[in-house]
């Protein structure tokens, strides 16, 4: 139930007994050793799973986010701030205009989320548009289960190598976690602070622990679309 | 080679011998009876096969264009022109910015054809940013081909109905091609014009017409890959 | 019947009868050996006889357009495009809040043509109006002659070359046409590129050829003013 | 000396001796029983002139200027401020860096003064560019006339009716210049306010004052023309 | 009664009664030996006695303006026009849409006098809004004041040394005035022509006219909050 | 030490020996029973003290910033982000251009975090601009206080009932802390949601407990004001 497997006709007809859509916002950024469409790759396995077992329909992911600060990571892909607003809002629009009523945002990447703010008052416009903001890794389901392990979920580690946002083997020991900076970093101090991109942490860790992760968030992503 | 299988050591090692990379951009817009997203999967399946074959990178595509026109067609997605040139601008900056200097992109629709007055402004600053355009259904290789099958190319018919754009039957007779509008059609009109969508002639055509489509459009696309 | 001769109650008292008016969009940019405003000076020629014949209202020119490309030959004027885009729109919103419901656009210069696009998205909110683009120099009446006369028509030579837009003695051989660039070229090396601006084939032909097109061209003009 | 009557080698040429320039902004808008192109035929006429008994090139008028209160007057059009300022901003660019130094603005509207503060931004920039601007009906040299006459200058009374930008009969009597209002009013007030569009005094005056003004306005022109 | 006195419960409690504010617009740029923020100091002073006196709401001083020119002087701070724009008429919507109606703007600063043009367009939208914009500095009551002392009112000259403007001893002696500059100069120019700030005339005047200046520009504040 | 008591030549000065500075960055918005201007009293009680102590430069502070979602509460008025994302950018320009070089923004308001993300584009440009960012109540001091003290800190509730930030009475009792909303309300729903404003909790605690709370919080500005 993804747009890429329907022509116009057979939205038109989900939209006869249904309102709700998924639309997944990413970012094209390094994620140390794992790809750099990592921050598509999970909230979009997310989605896929939860639309096959919801039928709720899946929008084209956006593939790019804010990333400025991982600039000077050959391979991340950044628009601007200003730019990205707009796009999100735009594509909300069209949604709209087409008659979906219920909108789950499934995002990826930290950097998006001004995007919040700026959605507001586009609902202040559309007021009958209900829309939901979801950034699986901020869920309290995620920090239970990352305790419970003992382990610091962080950017570019563990936490988002998944099987399928590997591209090339893992280091095996751990990354000692920089102390957060105090001033914010441009691109090139960036780079110094965290060398190979991680955040800290271990790299990866058993794959049960990552089903368990993965089986939590789509159980999130999962009620939200109950949209109660 | 897409940058979704590679890591960012992995592209900085790239660029060490390269300096090329390809980019899609497409449109999530009604296609007729074929997916919404044919203007995405046509041009990235000329672009994975090249990269396959030549080793040039390949960015994640942009699963957005302009398509005011067919907003009434639910689950057409459509970013406003203004956008879309910052987008495609801001993308073009971050590769720039990581060393690539030679571009091509793949447009897969014909309302992003805008874009391109815009990137003049972008290569008078960038200046030794050798940037191509290509929209595969424009060259003369794919109007060479048509005319010999006594073929007319049109948005949504046979032109566009490979074996990876099907998303249901097509009907079996043609569509007769309607008279260009005189004037500029608004959404709704667009689409009591153009009804099921499709611009006319047939809906599909034999499998080998467009496996000799695709093998020369992708030569085309191979030729470029050179930069000469 | 141009603004320029008119005041506002001339205008209020033809909104009681028609509701046409016609803008000339135009471009001040290199067009080799002939002015700089031949852009301009041949859509409002054929305007202004227009008007005559017909009765419209045409406004006054936009003396400018967009033409990144030729900035390095001293005498263009561009507009970026999203400065461009929303300049048309803010005119044809002006007539249209004055009662304009019928427009017909006469664009001189291939470099605005991004601007059709953005109308849509206009019509999209104007619904009632009722909009119109036309480029002389596109039309097939115009192919046809050219034909006829076994004549290419390019940017800057015989084509453009009225009297009224000679500014200077032509060159009395012809241009070898170059082969269209596969890049998209920065301004200088545009200039490198076509030299003295033509882009190919004879400078100047017979006048009466030129009354030809001339006397074609209205034609076009004037069915395209019935609006049917 | 007008770019319309030049092409691009004409004016390299000029540039090797000379890098003044002209712009001309105006206005279309409501000038009571006067031409809608008033703010542009007078400054026009006095740069025509200028031009002529210097030398000093004349750039294309630019036929728009923001006239936000007068859009209830059908006939005029006006530009929101926002794109005025990018407007005139990029005309300079085009002109700076074709190599014109020393620029001459000659606006003729008062709607359109704003745009000042705005190319600060842009000297701030270009640091060597030296820019003038003129706004003729605000110069010592025409209140010493008006005042010597016994005249108010006025928006579209006598202080614009030149023989140029009369279209019609103008009233004999004189209009009682209303009050300034206190508020700003909104475009229905606008024309609810000043009725016929005239901001009072009398309509016409004396050609020989006209030409008094009209000279001397001249004059400055030339004066400001030196540069000094 | 001003806003940083009161919770929005009273405010409301407000609105039941009265639908007028204030709202005043600064700048924080150099003033010679007063104080940056002499340009919001003046106008505060101003309307919070009316306040005071009135019973009309006082919003928060916008305390930065539109200053290009001064930012060669250490401690100016100036938004871009494009921007300024946007802020007061987004400051104008919000309370628009808590249900004021009468709005006085008391600016203190020239740079921001182009808002006024903007305004134009935002109450051409918002038709019911009765919006007044005063400038105390260009009011005839002060024209008189000063002419009966024989003072030149100029930018950082006596005209603005109030007690609560001075932040260090003045001069005692008084500043030539330099002619007007022909040019529009840009900040480096602006420091060198104008020096310590002072655009000419006395430093500081007798306590009694400033007294008399401060009752008199009070009493036309007081008269444009009566709205008639 | 703040700008509104200094001219610029004494901010020139200061450069000589120093080049930091505090900007303060608040909001006009409902808080409440508290002042509407909570977000600006707070950071700024902070600042004007810290300023004292250590002699750093305060700039004059931002009134207002994105609050979109309590636009139904009389007396909140809001910037859109992206003309937020501009003020702020522009203001660190000036301060830039004039010599400052390690500035500390003391925001007190939680909807305008956005802005970071738009100030690494910043500081990609400005690569020696030393810039931080300090939310007083997102600092693991606070934190400790709160918890220590058996407290929920949340908009409106005693962490921000300062004497300071009191315009009337407060209730007795706590507010029972409704759930957070799962979608993105919009300024009507978020009123209906919220109700008095708060987002519960007590209203206010033991002065004593304030006390702790900005001594604390001032530690952490003057911490930040090293710059190690």
């Amino acid at each position: 139930m993804q747009f890429e497997d329907l022509n116009w006709m057979q939205v038109e007809n989900y939209l006869k007994s249904d309102d709700r859509v998924m639309l997944v916002l990413g970012a094209c950024e390094q994620h140390g050793y794992l790809s750099l469409l990592t921050d598509v790759k999970i909230p979009l396995a997310l989605a896929q799973t939860a639309s096959q077992k919801s039928g709720v329909l899946l929008a084209p992911p956006v593939n790019f986010g804010c990333s400025p600060y991982f600039l000077d990571y050959p391979g991340t892909i950044s628009l601007r701030l200003h730019t990205y607003l707009d796009v999100v809002e735009e594509l909300l629009r069209s949604l709209y205009g087409a008659g979906f009523r219920r909108v789950l945002i499934l995002n990826g990447h930290g950097g998006n989320t001004p995007v919040k703010t700026h959605l507001v008052e586009l609902v202040n416009e559309l007021t009958d548009l209900n829309l939901r903001w979801h950034a699986w890794w901020t869920s309290d389901t995620l920090f239970t289960i990352a305790k419970k392990h003992n382990l610091d979920p962080e950017h570019a580690n563990w936490l988002e190598a998944f099987e399928f946002t590997k591209v090339s083997p893992l280091p095996a020991d751990s990354k000692s976690t920089p102390y957060p900076p105090a001033s914010i970093l441009n691109k090139t101090d960036t780079r110094k602070y965290y060398n190979d991109g991680s955040f800290g942490g271990s790299y990866e860790v058993d794959s049960a622990i990552m089903q368990e992760i993965f089986d939590a968030s789509l159980e999130d992503v999962m009620e939200l679309l109950r949209f109660e």
